[in-house]
């Protein structure tokens, strides 16, 4: 599939969709970066929505599971700075004054707008500075140039924005998808302290939606990791607005956006693992021959979240002993004996394993594929079909100081 | 139970049992320490061991599950600097080698030592230098004042000895125990990096023995996280020679001496996570109030294991919110709402959450209690009577710079 890349391009891309970014104090006044968003959708939208596993979900995340049965949305809100993650019932009512606000400012109907919260757990949601913010975007500053202002207004210990949009022509016609995502630390299968979002101009009912959304997520954020902690807060979020004027309706067209749904959700899972807290190299692994698929992303997922090993890829160490044993404990069904192993970057590529064994390789050439910033980990089992793929990051002095200072 | 601690004791302590070590340079020249072990019983021992579940596991783990068919053995080779894993058939002849050459030396029967071996992972095995350590060691170095040596030469990055012994008074007469242990990176449940050795002078079937160490290490070393990552040599055998002339028969005898077993392999639980690789604090994790202790266990391990609580505690951080994260995301059955959390030291103790939310507690005094070594942490969830105690620690600047450069 050929997808074209709308340069600069982010969740405004799409036709009817707008937003804006304002900061207000939600974060700290030092910072002044902007820390309330809104991102609007002129016509109702259909959507799908995928929420945190963990059992201390935040407030948001319980309002959005309610208003997500609705099948259809508007708007959503998102703060930074503060994740009203264990506020309680009183956490909820935060939540649901901000959406009721944000519902009444634009006009549209009860459990329309979806609102997210990432940040500090377990302080009280400043309630009244995150309604000043949707007031002053609300309607002045929805616009379509500011995407990119929404993409900056999520971010917390993130230090690039995440956005990007792409173009596809379906056989009824062209369509276009855009997204934003955050996400730092606290960040692994499955879903994380990310927030991400995606918005589409094509028009096609929530079930399918969601079903494409699942998929999607399973192939890129939930092979998505950073340091092993699954957040109270994950939420993504999809809308299609069908200002495009494009159905999807045939199997063709479906799987089409199905397979851009995933595209683009994978961009933002690598962006993730490649900002990660510290990070200095993104981790991609690709497992291969795997009895199942299941195996192979056991594989993938140990090997991108070994802290032995993303330790020994900040240090520019080919440490493939390390990458074998956290095939090893994966609880995938692996044969050692039959293993290869490729570490490789735009520097090169150096076979480190081969049937099960360490081979003679440079040291020097492994260094120089260490020193890129995107390196790539190859296993292969040859025991089956089943492969996949996971990101991740090194682990960093930078890490350890971001997580010993964050709260104070 | 009362257990007499035995000052200075160690895995020499029961009757009947010596040790001795050397160095020969399997590890590097410049670091000149003792890398060749000996443990030796002076008669029969029955034995119990519990070894790695890592599928990538090592030649002598390989080796040693066919030794522990017999019940019983004589004696214990331990070599660090090199892990002999990832070595293939080659490594297991190497190991079996070390095993004959000790057989005999010693002139016991064959299949009655035991081969360990710690350091990295994917090197043959400098079988000839192990060799010329046991022929140094068989018999001119055994002797019951060198268990503090063979504690010594199984350290890989450990920056501590790790031994004990204690002293118990049964119905039928005193028996001692004594250990040894060695870990400090590649360390999580289930077993790590982990070689510990624990004797007796009891005298105990071997089946008794399993069971007991089975149950002993459910509680120690499976609740003992460093960094997640499971490793491929984790042994812990356990050897009761009867030199003591007390056999261990009645119930109530082999209560207690299971529970002296389970009482030593915690303090070398929580000897190994507070010399965790670059560790400034020991952080204990207490679980209650859970509907099963399955629940517990799986919350004081997510707790002990977060990256980012570890990291925060390196910071003085008292995050609460990411210790609830954790018990949040660890599979266990929760609820959030009626959560109280207590962080304490020596320094004293501070209830940073009650009843499901954060108190307004002094940030003064949470940062003086986490300016000690010894960290607890304590969860009530007031909804059972599963309760567990998990061992780990903090994530720091150093633990980065080991494993980055541990190889090179």
């Amino acid at each position: 599939m050929e997808y074209k890349v709308i340069e600069g391009g982010g969740i405004t891309s799409p036709k009817g969709f707008t937003a804006g970014a304002v900061y207000v104090g939600v974060k700290s006044r030092k910072s002044q970066k902007p820390d309330v968003a809104v991102l609007y959708s002129e016509t109702e939208a259909s959507c799908a929505a995928v929420f945190t596993t963990n059992k201390f979900c935040a407030a948001p995340v319980i309002l959005d599971r309610e208003i997500l049965k609705n099948g259809k949305a508007r708007a959503i809100v998102i703060n930074s700075g503060n994740a009203n993650a264990a506020t309680g019932t009183q956490g909820i009512e935060d939540a649901r004054t901000v959406e009721r606000e944000a519902e009444k400012l634009l006009g549209v109907g009860e459990n329309e707008v979806f609102v997210c919260s990432t940040g500090v757990i377990g302080q009280k949601l400043p309630v009244e500075k995150v309604l000043e913010g949707v007031r002053q975007i609300i309607p002045a500053k929805l616009d379509k140039a500011n995407g990119s202002d929404a993409a900056y207004a999520i971010m917390t210990t993130d230090t690039v924005r995440k956005e990007s949009a792409y173009e596809l022509e379906l056989s009824s016609g062209t369509i276009r998808i855009g997204a934003m995502a955050k996400g730092s630390g606290m960040i692994h299968p499955n879903m994380a302290t990310t927030l991400a979002y995606v918005t589409t101009d094509a028009k096609c009912d929530s079930a399918d939606l969601q079903k494409m959304l699942h998929n999607a997520i399973d192939k890129s954020f939930n092979m998505c990791t950073v340091d092993g902690d699954t957040s109270t807060n994950d939420t993504m979020i999809l809308l299609a607005n069908g200002a495009s004027g494009v159905e999807v309706k045939t199997e063709e067209d479906k799987a089409a956006l199905a397979g851009l749904i995933e595209h683009i959700c994978i961009d933002m899972a690598r962006r993730i693992a490649s900002d990660g807290e510290g990070a200095t190299h993104l981790i991609v692994v690709e497992s291969y021959g795997l009895p199942t698929e299941h195996d192979a992303r056991l594989v993938a997922k140990a090997i991108a979240g070994s802290t032995l090993f993303k330790a020994a890829v900040f240090g520019r160490d080919a440490n493939w002993g390390r990458i074998m044993a956290a095939a090893g404990y994966s609880g995938a069904d692996v044969d050692p004996t039959k293993a290869d192993c490729i570490i490789k970057s735009s520097a090169g590529e150096v076979q480190v394993m081969k049937d099960g064994f360490g081979t003679d390789f440079s040291e020097e050439l492994a260094k120089a594929v260490l020193t890129e910033h995107d390196i790539t980990v190859i296993v292969d089992f040859h025991s089956g079909d089943g492969k996949a793929v996971a990101y991740g990051c090194d682990l960093t002095y930078e890490y350890v100081k971001i997580n010993g200072d964050y709260r104070t």
